[in-house]
């Protein structure tokens, strides 16, 4: 009976395209929640009716949450922001699902630790949020023990280095980074540099290790690290000192896509010639990547999907399931022209000089 | 009295400089809300009281208000998101602003304009947004009569085509596009391109009429334009397209700068140099364009500032107060090395021609 004319289970989607509103509507009218012109609830439940369709457990469980929305607190300068391609993705996705659920984001950017912990404070105290996302995990994270305290329902993303009782969903994007590494041991590069993120950030840390070990098990050492910033401006700047190291790095590895791009302008400043003289590699693998000029080398996660994901176990979460760990596919690396075989191998050329922007 | 020590008016500011607090938590502290610890609390007070301090009437009038947050509904794919920079940035501002008030910023992303209607009905409803910011105003745009309709206090991004009683906080971006269109006709560009953003957007519509303008004034043709989607792939598309065409444009003008790079991308897979066989300006100014080879030239427009006042501007009228429209500080060029002087004037050289990518 509770199907549909091929036979599939019936879903709140076809209610919602029968009624011909939102599946967040059709929450909304069974759940008695306010914000449904009359007119429009009848429609709904005359097509929950016809269609033989009753919410299950889940969505039953779902409406004693009390304020229909989920809290996310980002701890970062505002002006890093928008120089991140990381949040808005993640946020879309987010919003694909909790616009499904008929439910919202309650956003909050916080300058430093103190206003932190006030914030998710606050955001307990009031009610304003079933539960919350933590993002940027870093080390000896000390939000896994205040949400516990708070007993606010929450989900990491990636797994703490303390004991932590909130589901993770986690994506290995040290998988992608040591691919990329090997990609570029197998070209003939011996001096593989690496200009990452803040070490305060576990995902830092990780893309950090990924390429050392990748390094030492190819019997090469991990002496051309620098740590900069995420901007386009901090990625220039490692740039520079590490072309200014001898030997020279013959390729670089970035923790982000706009540090690479950054880095490819200083390496031209410098008359290298990418990837003919230096080969470069980014993360996040963001849209403009693949149109640029040489296309950019890249890793990719999924920040959408994990934004689905996180939100879809923290849904179960706050309804009184016990989602267990999830692990999402991991990033890969995205092999594009910015990367070439090492210069002077075999045939050695004299590679130019490196002098400092003034 | 209710001066500090340098003679300035006491702020809230001070007060919670004093308790080693942010500013949220001295107006949670002051109107009695929940999620302040009872030791903090009595800091402040003591604080409020050792500096002579009393909330003003606009801090007690906004203590008034129910929902203590705001609403930004956006309408666009979610895709499309993680590609635009207004949007962090813009949130960025206004989260700087909520925070000192220690409020929050409720989001929705909606896919569908039914959906869109629906989620500013619920919004208010709910009473879970106290007022709501209205971006990419579009052509007779229907949420203003919504929002009047649902007596949900409202800012507009702009002015709108249809008669609003929402204020309007606006930035003139027409003005920089007029001034970078201008700066290519004074170094002797005849056939300059525009690929804009879609024309239901009033600020794509405004770009778009200052660049048409700026060449009728000069007695040049507009018959270069090109409609993109604000994507990577959808520049480099466009800009194919206007490669292709006799005359070949000497300079191209984009509607935001990730459109631009792409472009640049493929200018140069045509051979074509950047800029001397083609001029490229872009538009938002985003950290990233003086980072590039050659630096970006571009619109600097200030989504960050602009979240800030539409901020002070919402809270105000929420607060009951009849704030009048704000007219930000214009969108100004920002000139740099990808334009130059238009090739072949007045020594005649040969320019290379322009192939489809295969």
């Amino acid at each position: 009976m509770n199907r549909t004319a091929k036979g599939s289970r019936v879903t709140i989607a076809d209610v919602a395209r029968r009624a011909g509103v939102s599946a967040g509507a059709v929450s909304f009218a069974l759940n008695d929640r306010p914000g449904v012109a009359e007119p429009t609830r009848r429609r709904i439940l005359d097509a929950a009716a016809e269609l033989n369709w009753t919410p299950n457990a889940r969505a039953k469980s779902l409406s004693q949450s009390k304020a229909f929305a989920l809290g996310l607190v980002i701890a970062r300068r505002p002006e890093l922001l928008g120089a991140d391609p990381f949040f808005p993705s993640f946020i879309a996705g987010v919003e694909t699902v909790l616009a499904e659920a008929g439910q919202s984001l309650v956003l909050n950017m916080v300058a430093t630790p103190a206003i932190e912990q006030e914030t998710y404070r606050r955001l307990s105290a009031d009610g304003r949020v079933d539960g919350v996302f933590v993002t940027d995990l870093r080390a000896g994270d000390e939000r896994i023990a205040l949400l516990a305290e708070l007993a606010l329902p929450a989900v990491t993303l990636g797994r703490p280095d303390v004991t932590s009782p909130h589901p993770a969903v986690c994506l290995d994007d040290a998988h992608g980074v040591a691919a990329a590494v090997r990609a570029l041991i197998e070209r003939g590069h011996r001096h593989i540099g690496h200009v990452g993120g803040p070490l305060t950030f576990l995902h830092s840390r990780s893309r950090r290790r990924a390429w050392a070990e990748e390094l030492a098990t190819a019997g090469l050492p991990a002496n051309l690290g620098a740590v900069a910033d995420f901007t386009a401006a901090g990625g220039a700047q490692a740039t520079v000192q590490l072309l200014r190291r001898r030997p020279r790095p013959t390729a670089l590895v970035y923790g982000n896509d706009v540090m690479a791009i950054a880095g490819i302008a200083v390496a031209q400043q410098h008359q290298l010639r990418v990837p003919a003289d230096l080969s470069i590699v980014g993360f996040d693998d963001i849209t403009l990547a693949e149109h640029l000029h040489p296309p950019l080398s890249s890793v990719r996660t999924d920040p959408f999907g994990w934004g689905q994901a996180a939100t879809r176990v923290l849904l179960e979460l706050i309804a009184g399931e016990s989602p267990p760990d999830l692990e999402l596919p991991a990033a890969a690396a995205v092999l594009r022209e910015s990367i070439g075989d090492c210069p002077g191998q075999p045939t050695r050329k004299r590679s130019p000089r490196v002098k400092e922007k003034t």
